[in-house]
């Protein structure tokens, strides 16, 4: 009764979109991406997209301004050779940080994506932690906005450490900390810093809640430079903390980032796989869990016309033990 | 060498915008706004504004949805006029609460009123205090937004209290309680909390910093009931706060509210003209400081092509001046 | 082989979409609105709609600014929730009334209505007797246009009165009432008046027909005050007529029309139930007959993709029965 | 101050627009217009207009879908060549007739055209007496709406006849008619007929109102075939009155029908330049009065951003003495 | 499964569209165009098209200001009576030659006609040899481009001719011609010669290949006057060609040119049935191929949702005997 | 009487605006771009805009992606910093080669580039030499579109060789070698090859016209790897040629391409400043003229109001010298 589903992949997400085909068992569309000499980007549809269901799985991660213009002209190649949608599946929204004004004569660069993406094509877009809530309201079309939290308990969980905190690196993600907490039942502690303009320095002010003999895990969105995040974890060592985990939705960990945390006190760094990340492979401290499953899980849902938002609690256990498998 | 400026007043913003034109000593423009017994809302521009710059001035505040249907029929009616420009001057946006999705199913309200006014004909907006900043990226046309802060702190100075802190609600508000710590030079104290959606009693878990003794100065954007507020003004004075000052950005609070407000041991609100609030005459307690001069100031700025932004952080002394004068 | 279908109600039209259903035997979709205590319209869909094709009911009646706002929420809801289709049924345009400039610099209300309506997500919009038939060209999307003049007409014959006339209360309505008369087998007599520009008082000029010894019924789109019926009323009265019907298509009296029907020598008025109207409980010379069965049955042929027009002209009989059922 | 004021004329306006340059004192811009043998039309402007305020003058009289189609090159044309703003003079608009759905399944032609019109790139459109005051809705761009009626009022004041009344062929045009009524002081007498959906010939019912003795004056938005119209002059001179005149605004007469008038008892007919009708000069009864000087002083105040409304009630003496000279 | 597909016929295409319908085996769709006669087209489709996917069949020909304008009418009606898609079969596109600023301030033509389709609501194009492969991109809905080359290559194969040449009338055209040379496996022979604007006469300049003795196949998109085509003809003969044949994508010839190719000493003209052309009965020389059959495979493949790029390459056995049949 | 004019550069065009602001003789605007270590793009205008006409100067060259994502970002920065017109200065637009679906399946970047621009503010765009003609129809926007021609004949001018002949690589660049010849009163020579698709790679077949003994300047777009250059070049040397110059409108060989050049017997590269090639360096066969006096000459023209298009054609002398000065 349904358009048939299909899964293609842009350059920025060839295992990612593998990952959710061998969850949903299918096989990957057929596509070329071609990067000329001069510079041009190049993208082509291998096999006949009329009237089907498409999706493509592009994330806007380490090289945004390729994967976001890669991303405008597969919408409009699909729109061209006539899919009946195009569903982008943006696993990590790279340009969703610039998403105000919060100096003078600037860019909000997330409306900027959004309206490009809208006016190449996408019907729907499926993503997951963005910077901030507001910027589904920055598409005009449905944004299914994914969690990563689930995941990364059950990660968690899987280790089981006792005497667990959840520690929000400062007063502004408390909120997204208390629902780790509560996922999880342990409690939250706050450190908190501010941070200035265009600088990834932080300066870490203090911290509310008891960490003494207590495993602590850090919460964030993502670090880049690992610099906030070490500095915290050696406060958190400082106050006698035991185990310190970071547990991060995106990894957006540069080379020196990787190294410094690699030289660091710090345990270990959970991430997911929505960001392809070339330079974690060489720390043994970063653990990625991959959310590719949950996606998968999404899609199905979507396809078969039935409610995302149970995914956004609680995850079915094929999806939980897929997520959790090394590879 | 430009356009003719003229400033006309919306049914929800006739006092706030008369305060405009007084400072800018100009006439306010003739215009009507018909309310029919079966319920229509009419409105007729009372002179030429062909190839004129207009600046409308409706806030969207106890009476949004009156008020933001009304903004629609002015915006077209000054463009079918042939108006050269039409900025709308609203200074409380009441719909930017609706900025997210935060449970399924739901509008963001701050986004389609956003792209209604837009569509109606609205080439720029002039607000103050978003609710939260992203809602700027709702809109594709310019919006020149301005702060309460150096209004509020004129006035928190005048008062030449000695000792005192700026108390934070909770801890999503930090940031912002942090710009008038760092204006008035006191420290932050941070009361956090958590809100269950949909329900405007909240929950004071704990408090961050020194009060004993202190003269408290409690920041938020906006209060309904008075009972967050209340709530935390009791808080503080079992902690041995000193004298307790609220300062709100727009002055919200209901018929009940005001009555809680006066019935409490709070000292003394502080607020903003944005919102037309009739009950406020009930009580001693608020007090009322003017931003019609700073969004005055800011039409002029506009309307002889120079930059709005000094306007967030200093004041010329004309207009602190008119702010502070009681009316 | 069809999508779902789901009908929904917003605030102003719960009991006649209720009608709808049980006329097609469908249960109401679950949906909140709240109106919260600082003035904001908030609404919620209760359950899945993705991939369904939605019809949400909602008047634009006797609070005109209200039900249009929470239209738009309802639009932007819906197909943020991936609802495959969604259609307005909106048995009253109270804005269709603006559906000009009749004088310089007033806005067309009836288009802006209609152009945020689409923006915010409609496909498709039903309605009944507009006030004008060109407001259909004010939408891009189609428009089923109903007429209440068969349902009306049942109504009259069901009556068994002989020797009618139908009248016609001014020259611009001629058109409307000829098809009454033509539908009714009876003769058309003309009242004329000049109407003044935003005045609901008007002046009767002549009487063009014979009226001695007949029935009269007088149609109209609307009545408000009731002045101009009553008027009109009195004088066919003063010309010998019989009994005295007036027929409405939307019933928009206020508190104090009602009475002054009450008061008058008219013996009926006749109307639907598009708009829901309090006051009419308080006179027991207004009949209402439902048009629910009517647009129940239109909903249907929309979802099984089979032609409206038929019942432009006439209606099935399960449809006639429904419609005259006291309720 | 303002930008340079250019008038240029499309194929169908030449005189016309050579009627408003004179009256406003300057030369039509230069252009070409080339009809392929292959049956493209080819546009081309002669001179920069950079920055310019451009006026085209392009009627859609009596091959609509060539003048049509030449408007949207027109505009794109000038869009394209920099244009300040770009002013559509369209005299008459003939597809105004195609505003509303009367039947099932057919188009709203009227705005299919406005809406590719502005897609195209008008920025404003001057027209007159639009087939219903609606239309103007139809457009999102402002529309100046000018009324031949005080022109064709002038003219029939200087044929200084006396015991005049005015007759509105049908209860529809009545409220027009009346307007002709008051502006000249004279009684209103109402023809009532049916119109045959697409049907030119149509049927006269009653006349109300004295007419024996009297100089009869027809007012209407136009004839095509002359059919009504000589039908009710012949049920007039039945009824005994003296001279007849009609009065178009618009004249659509085909060969055919200036044929029949000539051969008809109608005494006089009066209309307006609004179309370039080449079989006009086969008939000595059909007088012309310009609107061009109308359409200039219309142009003069937008140009000079002055109001337009006043002359839709009153005309500047050179306008009057313009518009009743022969050409 | 699918939506029901249904075709119709504009005024330009009736035949044509019958063709289709008799290649697939479906009845036409009902439908009326009436022109009036003051100059108006009016359209009305025939029976319910609610919710199915329809076809429209309408060239834009010899008379393509009409075409083009009913067109979008077309566009619109069925829009409005909720097909649920539209494809405009446009076999041949007139204004695709208005594709470039070739000289300052003229308007590009093709874009104008690609954005009013397809605002006017058509959801998909299929069309034949454009004038240039990047008019594709003046769309933004899918444009299905067919080819007529097989079709042609097919009825030059059926006429058994030795020693053949394809023969290029101008350097720009050579691509094109290289085309027809590796489809029939003969070799390419290239005229130079340099048009000059907005002039259908042209200069030969050159000629490089040897036609002595060779059946010449000249290929061209089209030819108006017939002028460059006996042009080169004459001069071909001069070189000892052997046989003439001009193979033309549309054949527009005028009255004129037709009996300019009927005195010269070209062979025989080919061409296809895109263009509907009143002249060419008058002439043995041209035969016409018809491209309907191919036509019928492109809708029969989109409704069936599969791959129409095949028939840009190879047709199936009984599209090239349908095509070639003498009608 | 007319906005100020401000000049801004983008981050890969910063000496090519340095030398359209010499050549004004104005500073060139004040703004950073800063590229994260993330990876994101962050553009900010460090002076106030407010109401001028703006002019941000970027080529879309070797990095097209993170120049084009960089050219939205500088638009949506302008226009909410409330610019009052944006003119984008693109002097090579890369995303031009892909201006047609050449294959199934594939995107037409160019119509994306185009439309992504325009969305995110631009308002006209000036560039130079568009890879076909019909780009410019891809915008909506005014697109000034100048031609390298007249400077690059100004420079083979200066060279003062006898005996000249120009070279077109294939057939279809010939209109566009005329002109050359043309310009320069020289004759035009073809080679002719067959390019396969998206193979940089082709091949030569056949060379018309005479070149023993003459100076050969070929013309071209542009070359990326010299490959067809060279071989070009070989073939003609072959044939007896003297001198062998080629002369390119935009710069884009490579590394190797550049290499491949200074190890040919090419005797000189003659090329523009359009894009930023910093391997050009190593060549002393390469000649780079100035185009960017003709840029400044054409916003100058834009800014006093007057005609671009004389530029087309011939340079005022001070353009000439200040292209041809070595820098």
């Amino acid at each position: 009764m349904e358009n048939e589903l299909r899964i293609f992949s842009g350059s920025s997400s060839r295992e990612f979109a593998q990952r959710i085909c061998s969850h949903i068992g299918v096989e990957l569309g057929r596509s070329d991406v071609i990067n000329f000499t001069e510079g041009n980007t190049f993208v082509r549809i291998g096999e006949t997209v009329r009237d089907k269901d498409v999706y493509l799985v592009q994330t806007m991660g380490l090289r945004p301004n390729d994967e976001f213009t890669e991303i405008l002209f597969w919408m409009d190649a699909f729109k061209r050779a006539s899919a009946s949608s195009v569903t982008l599946i943006m696993p990590y929204f790279s340009y969703a940080k610039g998403d105000k004004k919060d100096e003078p004569r600037v860019s909000i660069r997330a409306r900027v994506c959004a309206e490009c993406i809208e006016l190449a094509g996408a019907d729907r877009v499926v993503t997951m932690d963005l910077h901030s809530p507001q910027i589904q309201g920055f598409f005009k079309k449905p944004v299914d906005h994914l969690f990563a939290l689930p995941v990364l308990c059950e990660y968690i969980r899987s280790m089981q450490m006792e005497d667990c905190v959840i520690v929000s690196p400062d007063a502004g993600y408390v909120k997204q900390a208390r629902k780790f907490s509560s996922h999880l039942g342990i409690p939250t502690v706050i450190g908190d810093k501010t941070r200035r303009a265009h600088d990834e320095h932080a300066e870490i002010l203090e911290l509310i809640g008891e960490v003494k003999g207590k495993n602590c895990i850090i919460v964030d969105d993502f670090s880049i430079s690992g610099g906030t995040l070490i500095e915290l974890t050696e406060h958190l060592k400082d106050r006698g903390a035991n185990r310190i985990i970071a547990c991060l939705s995106h990894i957006l960990l540069t080379d020196k980032g990787v190294k410094r945390v690699e030289d660091s006190v710090i345990d270990k760094v959970i991430s997911t796989d929505t960001v392809n990340n070339p330079y974690i492979k060489q720390s043994k401290k970063i653990e990625i869990v991959s959310v590719a499953p949950l996606f998968a899980e999404a899609i199905l849902r979507i396809h078969s016309r039935v409610s995302v938002s149970p995914l956004f609690e609680e995850l079915p256990d094929e999806v939980i033990r897929a997520s959790l498998r090394r590879f």
